[in-house]
């Protein structure tokens, strides 16, 4: 599978993991655009979120989930976090496996992109 | 309730809206950041995300399948598209009562805000 994070669930290539169960791993995005910058992604290859069908509904809920207790574990919960799930080109995709990015530790601006 | 979500959902202050389940209903921003911008809100009032307990995975997993329906229903989902919680002053939480932007048909930038 020539999945960039795949290979990261895997283990053949390192990533800065801050938590991982039995559906999920979470890690440090390697290009951070806020002080915390956080990548959640399911064990499972989904290519994007188009492909979700009504079964994946909890997973997805799993991962929102998982995003807020980091949040409160990182210390930005108060202060305020932002989670983003791109989907496609015109979405700002990037790796064609789902991902929810959960950014804070900085004031989150408007537009969101 | 001095909720302005709460009010839209009693059909006290109307809305533009493009989808509703016993769940939750959406309807498009009246301040739109993007051609294509949907806000999807559970009927149930949530403050925040932080207010999120682990049973209302299923509701956040409904809420963010219902998006990815809109995003193929409106015709953004190959082109692609955006979903964001925010959370808190930081995040850039306007209302509190939770809500999920669908922001598509315009190349979304990054960082996402």
């Amino acid at each position: 599978m020539d999945c960039l994070f795949c290979k990261i669930i895997a283990g053949d290539i390192p990533s800065d993991i801050v938590n991982e169960d039995e559906k999920l791993i979470a890690f440090r995005d390697i290009n951070p655009q806020a002080p915390t910058h956080v990548l959640i992604i399911p064990r499972q290859h989904i290519a994007t979120l188009n492909h979700l069908d009504v079964d994946d509904g909890e997973l997805i809920g799993h991962m929102t989930l998982s995003a807020t207790t980091l949040a409160k574990e990182m210390g930005i919960a108060d202060s305020g976090y932002r989670l983003v799930w791109n989907c496609n080109r015109e979405g700002g995709q990037d790796v064609f496996h789902i991902h929810l990015h959960l950014l804070g530790g900085r004031t989150m601006h408007w537009p969101p992109g």
